[in-house]
This record gives C-alpha cells, structure tokens and sequence, in this order.
C-alpha cells in the first residue's frame, strides 16, 4: 500500500509512558528519536504536555511535561540529520497553567488535543490557542466505542468548524473490529470535510495492525503505531508492521529493528503489553484496560478465569 | 457476526505438536477435549495420522500417529458428553503404510489431507479413499503465497471434480494481508462451486484473526484457531478471540479460558511461540519460518538485528 500523503506518528515514547509514569531515560528517547529519524517516520510523540498544578512532578518522569528545553536537550544530544517532526499530547480536559511558545519558537511541531466527546469544546479552544501560535494540530477522540452516534456526529460537526488539522478515530479499549473502524472512518470523513483523518488503534484483540490497514484502506491518512507496538495494556499497532505494509521507499524498516533489540526487548523483561488474556476481557466487553492492568500487576496474573468471571459478573460473557 | 452454517475447528494439539514433536500427555490431551466439549467447538484435530516407516516412532510422540485406539482412550478417560468431531490430518504426499478403518468404526469424523500444489494428485487419492470409507474430507493447500496463479487454479479445478467436502485457504507463512486473503477466498470460491471453503491462517505480522474475519466476512464456513493461538512459530489465530467475534450462542469461551490457564500457559514457560520479529520477518519475506524457528531456539534469540540482516542480505529489505 504506498499512497504519498500518508504520515506515521510514533507514540512509543507517548503512550508507552503510560506504562512507567514517563520515566524513560534520555538515553531512551535520544536512541528512540535517532532510530525514527533513520526510518524516515514522520512524527514522534515525545509525550504529555501536562499541568504540574494537576500532575505533580513527584509522580512523574519529564515525559509527562516535554518542555520545550528537554526536547532540545534530546536533539542537541542525538546529533543526528532529522526531518522528524515532533509532536505532544495535550489532554485537553486538563488545561491548567500550561503554556505555548510559538511554534517558531519551539521544537514542537504538532499539539494533539486528547479529549472526550463531552469535552469537545475543551479541546476546540486548545485547538484555537494552538494553531493561533503557528502549530499543526490534532484532536484525538477517545473512547469512541462507547458514545451513542448522536453525541459523536455533533462533536465532529463542531470539530468540522475549527482549524484542527486531523481529527483521529480511536479505540481506546481495542474494542472495534475492522467492520465497525471501517464505518467510523466513513461518519469521520462525512462530518469532517476537508479535514485529514488519523487512526489509533489498541491490540487487545490482535487487531491493532489490522484495523489500522481497514482504516488505510478507508483512506484515512494519519497513523499511530509504537516500537514493537508497547504501550499501555494490550499495546498499540506495531511501527514495523505497518512500515512494511505502507511499501514506501522512504521508510526503512532496519533502524527499527535495531531499537527494538537494543531498546525495546529489555523492557519486556520488566514489564508485560501486548495480547494477554485479561486486555482480551475488557477489549471485548469494551472496557477500560484499568481493571485488567491492576490485574496484570498482581500475584495472580495468571488467574485468568478468576478474573474473567469477576469481569463478567460470572457468566454474562459465556 | 452471526452465520449458523459456520464450524471452528481447533487445531491446538496438531499445530501445537509441530512444536514438541507430538509429545503431548494424555492430560493434556483429554483437558483440551474437555474445554473444547464444553465450549461447543465443532471439530478438534488430534494430530496427524503419518506412517511409522516415514517418522519413525522413536522421534515423535503419539499425536504424531493419532491411532484410533490411543483416540478412544482419550474419550473414554475424558468421561464426558461431547458433541466435538474428531479430525487427523495426512500429509497426503508422505502417504505410505497408513491405513484408515471405516468411518462408523473409527473415532475419527474427518480427515484432512495437507499438500502443496505440486502433489494436489496425491490429496485427490487420499480424499478418494477416505471418502468411500465415509469420512468427512478437506484438502489443506499449503504455502499458496508461494505459487502463480495459473498452478494454482489447476490444482483447484481438479479438486472440484473430487468428492472433498472442504478445501481450505492456507496462509502458511503469515504473509498475507486481508485484500490478498479476500482474493483467494473469491478465486477459491469460483473454482470450487458446492464445496465449502475453510481458511487456516499464521499470526506472523499479528493477522491471524484479522484474517480469518475478513475470510468469514467473504463467505467462507470453515475456521482454523487454537487456544491462545498455540502452534508452531508465530503460531495461528487465537481461539477464544474467534468465539468472541462469532456470536453464536453455541459457543462458550469461559471453558477455553480455563484451559489456557491450566493448561497453555504453562507451556508459555517452556515454549515460544506467537509475535517475535523473526516471525515477522519469516512472514514478511514470504518464507517458510524454519529459518526464524532455528533462530529462536539458539542462544542468540534476542539478536534480531543479526538475523534480519542474514535473512535480507543486509539490505535488501530496507
């Protein structure tokens, strides 16, 4: 599949600090920002920009905040030629004392406002704020899967009017199946004329990577994927997947690899995404991953049918 | 999705095997014939029914051979009302002292004869003799990814004059994406009129279950999975994610639940099998994953770098 205007963003650093409160080490995003920029990946989520008022610092690593400073340390540090943009995500419901230099000002390229359908316009004026200063901008919808269809079209109709760039479809709890991204593709592209559509796509069901191609297919052009898709819970759609599906010369998929033995392999001995059978749950039952995370953490990871049955109430999945 | 006339077949003791050369204990055995009775399963295949001559006994274990007496003794230690048809597969070019009873005095419902294009006369014998002994018959087409069309329509339209109940499209490297899934299912569809199509798919690049949905959604009857996708390298679509999507009130997932925690995720311990990028890369090149499989069990399983760049020529790749 080779269509020109498609971007990939990688989220590894973004959506994988939702595993480790942001922690990583600057040796991890400068490997991670050097392994992106070889691959000719378009966008890197370096994380949060989030209120220290609301989010305090004792909880949590740099990502959480992405100064502007700490991105340039990162930069400057990675000595490397790069035609990364750099993105963060902004949870729009959490606006505090959080600023904005200037786009032309900052290493930032794009601001993705993530927000929920009822607080749309908490992320329309983060969207305002933002392109005013010069940025790109995205408007990341979550929880989709569990809006009725009135209140979704209306937060789009509204989102049709303001200058966001790209609105994404996004499966928070790796619910939908390729049938249902497909369709949601198509009410995006019908309420968002003009707009650009992203896809971000959770793996509880194995279907990360497919659903992102269904939505490819649907001609949405902004996708998400990690390094060996990490990322909270079940994980995201894996980077070198997609890099070898899209077939466009400009990607390379090597560097990935790379990072992915050098970078990402050691933490799956710390810590465990992808498909395990209680993200399986609640991507089913359409869920938060909240439950199934906590279960994860616990001694009785591999109990299993305990908490399928505490899940469902005992037999209401059967 | 909803279709009555669909079958599940798990096939979680006969790929499973390819990983321990069929060693699996009788328990073991009879606790998957137990979950798989319980959830409604239609059809669950023991093994292969390969000669002795060929593999001898003193490397493979006894679901190697599938026996119809070692069988019985799996139902009857089983002690439990069960619906599930049994199946042996035969790979139909290796065919040699192998001999089969009549179906009504066998356990065996349906045999299921493996093969690759260039021995599609050998299937057709097989399916011949184990049509007149009353079984039910498919004929499994392996490494389709491999060949030009022309072979394989002719392979097709031979079996559409044999009396095979199912012919199945067979993704044995994990190569292929939904569309190319979708194509064969409609070639195999206009070759094979009155015959059912069956689809078994590896989840090298994590599209296993995506696939086999968009082989049900083009029409296709007979499914392939095995419990938490066990199976040899990548290994194949997860069963319980398949009952999920399903939706038939005949089936319940909670008793495969139980028996991947019992009985599968101990195995995780000894065994790996589902996304590693050796797989990945295996699948992505269109090739056979012994190369990726030899990797995986050296010391150096980790070195994917090294591995990809032996499997590309360095570059060729990228």
């Amino acid at each position: 599949m080779y269509r020109e205007q498609i971007k990939v963003l990688d989220c590894t650093i973004r959506d994988g600090g939702l595993i480790n409160n942001h922690y990583f080490t600057d040796e991890f995003v400068i490997a991670v920002y050097k392994a992106l920029s070889q691959s000719g990946i378009d966008y890197m989520e370096m994380g949060y920009r989030a209120s220290r008022e609301l989010s305090p610092p004792t909880e949590y690593g740099a990502w959480k905040y992405c100064d502007d400073d700490k991105i340039r340390q990162i930069i400057d540090k990675a000595q490397i030629e790069s035609n990364l943009k750099l993105s963060v995500m902004v949870d729009s419901y959490r606006v505090k004392e959080q600023t904005f230099a200037p786009a032309d000002q900052s290493p930032i390229d794009m601001i993705r406002a993530a927000t929920y359908v009822k607080y749309i316009d908490s992320s329309i004026e983060l969207v305002n704020r933002c392109h005013d200063l010069g940025y790109e901008t995205t408007v990341n919808i979550m929880a989709i899967s569990t809006e009725i269809e009135p209140d979704l079209v209306e937060a789009l109709d509204q989102l049709a009017k303001c200058p966001v760039d790209v609105v994404y479809v996004v499966d928070s709890f790796g619910a939908l199946y390729c049938e249902q991204i497909e369709y949601l593709v198509k009410l995006y592209r019908q309420h968002l004329p003009g707009k650009e559509i992203g896809v971000h796509c959770h793996n509880n069901q194995q279907l990360a990577f497919a659903n992102t191609i269904a939505a490819i297919i649907a001609g949405i052009n902004y996708l998400d994927a990690s390094l060996y898709g990490i990322g909270r819970g079940a994980g995201n759609c894996p980077l070198e997947l997609l890099i070898e599906f899209l077939k466009n010369p400009k990607f390379k998929v090597r560097p990935l690899i790379e990072a992915i033995e050098e970078e990402i392999l050691p933490w799956q001995e710390k810590i465990d995404w992808g498909y395990f059978i209680p993200y399986m749950v609640t991507g089913v039952l359409n869920q938060h991953p909240r439950a199934a995370m906590a279960h994860m953490e616990s001694d009785n990871k591999n109990k299993i049918t305990r908490f399928f049955d505490q899940m469902t109430n005992v037999n209401e999945l059967e």
